[in-house]
């Protein structure tokens, strides 16, 4: 009884797999704070871990969506603006660093080559070439993957992987070294992704994400979807330009813009964005992982709208 | 007891007086238009016509509010923005063109001096040149005033006068030359005040007017109201900067709005106004004298902010 | 022989006369500023005063150009701008209050009408409402003429009139009141106009006055023509909207900006408005009279500039 | 001799290798454009046929920049703007479709695995989905060398590889499907890059790219950066925000705009960015692939900006 319970309670939560990623890092992190009874579902990739939300299969997904070296996560900012209605309800910030292992009892003169995701590679590259210099790459499809591979009978075609700490912990493994990363401020940002329903409260301290397609003209259209936001005081903290999906030269902007759903100068400027933008995608408010209090500008807390439209109402009712 | 009937539906105009203005003529012109049993009240000065409306002893005030060729009339803009709660409630303009008077048996030989309201000289200063060469300027306080001094029987200190056709018509008064204008398109625009009540319907060809005055720094300042504009589409037809009354240099913005307080994009627009700027007196919204539709651009009709709250009340409704 | 080297030297300035006039006041101070043997040509009007110097006849004019209270002198600024090829090259702020004068022996009881130009009247209407209850005005053409008209022998029309303080000092005056202004801090600002030749020299502190002819869209036109100021940092101390002169609504824009044309920021907006803009007229670059260094925002200064066309110069040049 | 000779006219072109990438394929196709006698250097990745440029070992560097589906090539874009001092001197768009091979006898039934480069893979994916349902990914560092494993004795981990026309054509392969592409119409666009030196001539329908580091405040920063293009009516092309480096948060702005730095109103526009932005790389000046005349706005073309400085000279020298 007490288990069926707890199962019932348990969240299933997809998530970029396999085991081992940073995203179950993330996932860890994000079901810690909430105090979530957290089931992981492992996924091949992100369209896969939303579609499961999508369908009801999971509760959550857990993805990467931003990379302080890499930029954007192009596969997740679009899977989330194409995979019909899904919201973000939370994210968490994880220091990306990477741990250089072998099997057991392999000597560090023996590594030549080096299995590991590609944007692993990208980020250890000049590490590699100081320490191991004229190991070459093998791509492998994930960090934990490349680690796993090494656990198994077979050679799989490297001597070392670039992995995170969990899966460096795994048994047969040793860690030639770690905390490895070519920028020791690496980090990426993950969001946690549901169903509309329960939207995250206001706390002060909110990010909203939006998708937008401008109208025809691209630099004009720019600075008016920009002004949408100035108008109301609302500041941007990301942009990303993304590929409409037809021909080269058409695009969608990612944006995340300080401030939650359920203030008014937040609505104000969205209403604004619907007004006179072909397609707008509202992804979700929540907390910022950083929890820095929103700088709200003269004349635009939820107050001065209130204020406004009280004058505008006693001049438009009759006597 | 039908003139009892009458004179409790008689409507009682303030206007800068004297009779025989082109106040007047535009007071006629509107009272027509209302289909209004008009009682005129002469002014000496336009804050006392306005003061006669604020204080209950007339209905409405009839004002020149701007000249095509002088600008806007600066003792109007200012006396209505600073006579508390007056509403513009109707506007109508009038050609502006002058009669040169004498009294009967004068000779155009004999006219030396021409007996005016400094605006009427100003508007015929270059045909007076060529047809009076040499002829000087007497002031007046009004147009009317200087024919009416011709019909006395003291020598008023000029022997022509400039006024309208209606002075002109006087008794005892010899038209020597009509239709007189150095500008020949001059017109002057008039609007109809009344204190807040019924609102003029919306007609899809209105006005709104406003004044406004702008937080501290100037250039950025008027910058970002007219972009409160421009962010809802809203056309500005008329700026006019008059001083704000204390040192030279700070300036308040006499503003007329394409469009009706009862439409949305301009509630929002006065919504973003009244957040941003320390003051905005709303002066009225009234059809336009040319009656010309306003353009409503894509995205900023009611439709479209409809549509768009709808769309906000969807994300924002919780299951 | 002397005689002949002194008027040789003297210069000759065409002013809004007549003598005693505030425009009179302006001219004797900026002569001292700049040290000149100024001869005054008392003018009927601005127009007149400005042709004498494009004409040759003077060296140059003062004339009035903004007030405090009523704002923008109309016809200075249609005046000047219409007026060919003249250039500010100097302005002065003189504080506007007034004498109440009378012939020798009359008595303030007997003050019944008053005499004055009508914008002295405007601005000290309430003052004599409070002290002359009941006491209405008679319009002269200046200041200066109705205190003149009142040493005379004949009955000008009224008891009393409002003059500066040297047209009160006229003999056979005396003075009833001082210091009279309903706004203790009015002041007009009156500019020093000549033909061009030599620019003043940059000082730091420096107005440039321009006239712009906005293309056909109104709203849209003015945002643009502002943000050519914005984009290059340059501030604008003041806007007045100027009838166009044709149809009402047409409207063309008198405009102060901080900096001297001499200055590279100043020429970089200069460029963007004669590129954009149907008309643009420059009227002159001048030391302000309230002495107020102009803030040079970062990335406007002429080294700021000069480093920026370097850079493009190195881009550009071939090897 | 002949061989000297030709040796020494010979172009060294470095590009993103294997030999039989869509790389080569469009270094061959700007090779033939510009009539090169050209020696490909295939690299192992971008950074490093840049560097061959910079250190002198290869004249030249073809490297992918931008793909209709992924977007910006991060790798390109930010190597790019790293590596010291390179230009952008051409481009060309190539269409992306793949073929799907197999060693020679190898039956579609026996497809399990599919090697290819996780780009390739995503932009197949689907049509994988559809096909060969089942089979899995296993990432190669590029297409070609995907294909190329195929070719050896051992067994590579997969039966099938995901390469372009050219390097299906490989002795020993065999094509199971060509023209594969989930999404159609998917190009990517490709850059050549040499050492400053001569510019390409202004064509008429040339593009500059430029990275652009934003001063602190984000929202505002890049409004004024994009109103510095406006105010010259230079139109952006391309817009992709790049991390900075540091914080998660900071972003460059890779950019392409319509123009030639030897066009003034892109001079103006980039001086403006020089002037206001803490740090601007100029990427090169080039025809763009599509040839389209950029539409040049009114008072924007080099005879406006030569007329406004006329004119500006005018007001300036002193007689």
């Amino acid at each position: 009884m007490t288990t069926e319970a707890q199962s019932s309670q348990s969240v299933k939560i997809a998530y970029l797999g396999p085991q081992g990623t940073f995203t179950e890092l993330a996932l860890r992190d994000l079901a810690k704070k909430f105090e979530l009874d957290a089931e992981g579902l492992p996924c091949l990739d992100v369209p896969t871990a939303l579609k499961k939300v999508a369908s009801g299969e999971a509760d959550r997904a857990v993805i990467p969506i931003e990379n302080s070296v890499e930029g954007g996560v192009n596969a997740s900012l679009d899977a989330l603006a194409r995979t019909g209605n899904l919201r973000i309800i939370a994210e968490t910030v994880i220091p990306i660093d990477f741990c250089l292992v072998v099997r057991k009892g392999v000597k560090a003169e023996q590594v030549k080559r080096v299995g590991t995701h590609p944007h692993a590679w990208a980020q250890c590259r000049n590490w590699v070439a100081e320490n191991f210099p004229g190991a070459s790459h093998v791509p492998a499809t994930s960090t934990a993957a490349a680690a796993e591979l090494l656990t198994g009978d077979r050679y799989p075609g490297f001597e070392a992987a670039l992995c995170n700490r969990v899966a460096a912990a795994s048994e047969g493994l040793e860690t030639l070294a770690s905390g490895i990363a070519d920028n020791s401020q690496a980090v990426t940002r993950f969001v946690m992704v549901a169903k509309p329903g329960v939207l995250p409260a206001v706390t002060g301290a909110d990010k909203t994400t939006l998708q937008v397609r401008l109208p025809d003209n691209e630099a004009g259209a720019l600075l008016s979807m920009l002004e949408q936001f100035s108008a109301r005081g609302v500041n941007l903290s990301r942009i990303e330009s993304r590929p409409a999906g037809g021909p080269l030269g058409a695009y969608e902007f990612s944006l995340d813009i300080e401030g939650h759903i359920l203030e008014q100068r937040v609505q104000a400027a969205l209403v604004g964005l619907h007004r006179t933008c072909p397609q707008v995608k509202f992804l979700g408010s929540y907390e910022s992982a950083s929890g820095h209090e929103v700088k709200v500008l003269p004349g635009t807390s939820d107050q001065a709208f209130e204020a406004a439209n009280d004058w505008i109402a006693s001049l438009t009712e009759v006597q």
